[in-house]
């Protein structure tokens, strides 16, 4: 493999891409562009210029849940488990993380990098709380069962530690009500993958704000 | 294994994993709902109330791209290819059918499905046909190289299938001036699998229309 990835490091299908190369080791080039701007590189491979796009030779692959199917089979890697039942389970989970928990996430994330904190629309942002807080309901049933928060770590966990540390920087954290949940970030945060792959700084309104970890 | 599948048979996302799992040759009890109304089984299996969902003992699956992968998995199948580059490029392409050629086609089924043709809005029909024409070109590029249309049959055929049969019946078909997908609908639309597939009636304002085949 002679791995290229074009990423944008506060981007959530990036970010869990990210985490998945780190985790199986694979040697890579990283391209970071930065939000609000298509890459020139990136529109030539992927006309809609989205991120993240992986390139290996003459594969380019703009679709993240691809990519990381990709490369974890081309390892021979663990993200996707052992049986077809656990593989399902996985791609169940990551597939909700990229959805619904992403669409959860939207509405506070958008208004608060788009805006200084005087003009934030308040209901958005709390009907955008109410959406996370359903979504961790779901996800707290799930923890250890569906994919993700089980002894290995898979391609879920990826997606949605890549969701949840983005979540925590712009204060939609997970508290102790979800306890299998509280438990399962608090541990993989520190993961060394999880650190290397995570921004220093996120964009927010008017510049970017400093992650203390 | 122990299949359970709910399906609508005009459902693009059902038709795909009924032409899947026939190729594959497994059998499977199928219970089919009807368009627009959420059946109670559905409902407490996936809370959307959507179809397909496939069962297998405990394992539920709501997502047709996952259950096709499990049936795959599970049969050692040949849908997905052999090599991670094959299995990289079909589910590129049946990502693509899933999102992009389904939202090109949906303005026209929608519209000729819920009105009768003296109420169609022309101009939302024309919009379509004119995306379809767009997703024709890029497919035409594909064909044979990027994970269906080539020698063995994948998953990406078994979705674009589904597509193009749906498309055919509701009037928007492919004709010879997009040589290669033309030759590739001719000679797999009678494929066992695809014929075992599709209804005989699909549903039409105010009733059903019979499909010739």
């Amino acid at each position: 493999m002679d791995l290229l990835l074009y990423q944008r490091a506060d981007c959530p299908f990036c970010l869990k891409l990210k985490v998945g190369l780190l985790e199986l080791g694979l040697e890579h080039e990283t391209v970071n562009t930065v939000l609000g701007e298509k890459h020139p590189d990136v529109l030539k491979l992927n006309p809609r210029g989205t991120v993240p796009v992986l390139v290996d030779r003459d594969l380019v692959i703009p679709e993240s849940a691809v990519a990381l199917e990709y490369v974890n089979d081309h390892a021979g890697g663990p993200l996707f488990g052992q049986s077809p039942q656990e593989r399902a389970r996985i791609r169940l989970t990551a597939h909700y993380s990229d959805g619904a928990v992403g669409a959860a996430l939207r509405d506070i994330i958008f208004e608060k990098r788009a805006k200084p904190e005087a003009d934030w629309d308040r209901a958005r942002i709390a009907d955008g709380m109410a959406r996370w807080r359903a979504v961790l309901d779901q996800l707290e049933d799930w923890c250890g069962a569906q994919g993700f928060g089980g002894d290995s770590f898979t391609a879920a966990d990826c997606a949605l530690m890549a969701r949840f540390a983005l979540a925590d920087a712009y204060g939609a954290g997970v508290t102790p009500d979800h306890p299998r949940l509280y438990g399962w970030y608090g541990r993989e945060r520190d993961r060394p993958s999880v650190r290397a792959a995570f921004p220093r700084r996120l964009p927010m309104a008017g510049g970017t704000m400093e992650i203390k970890r």
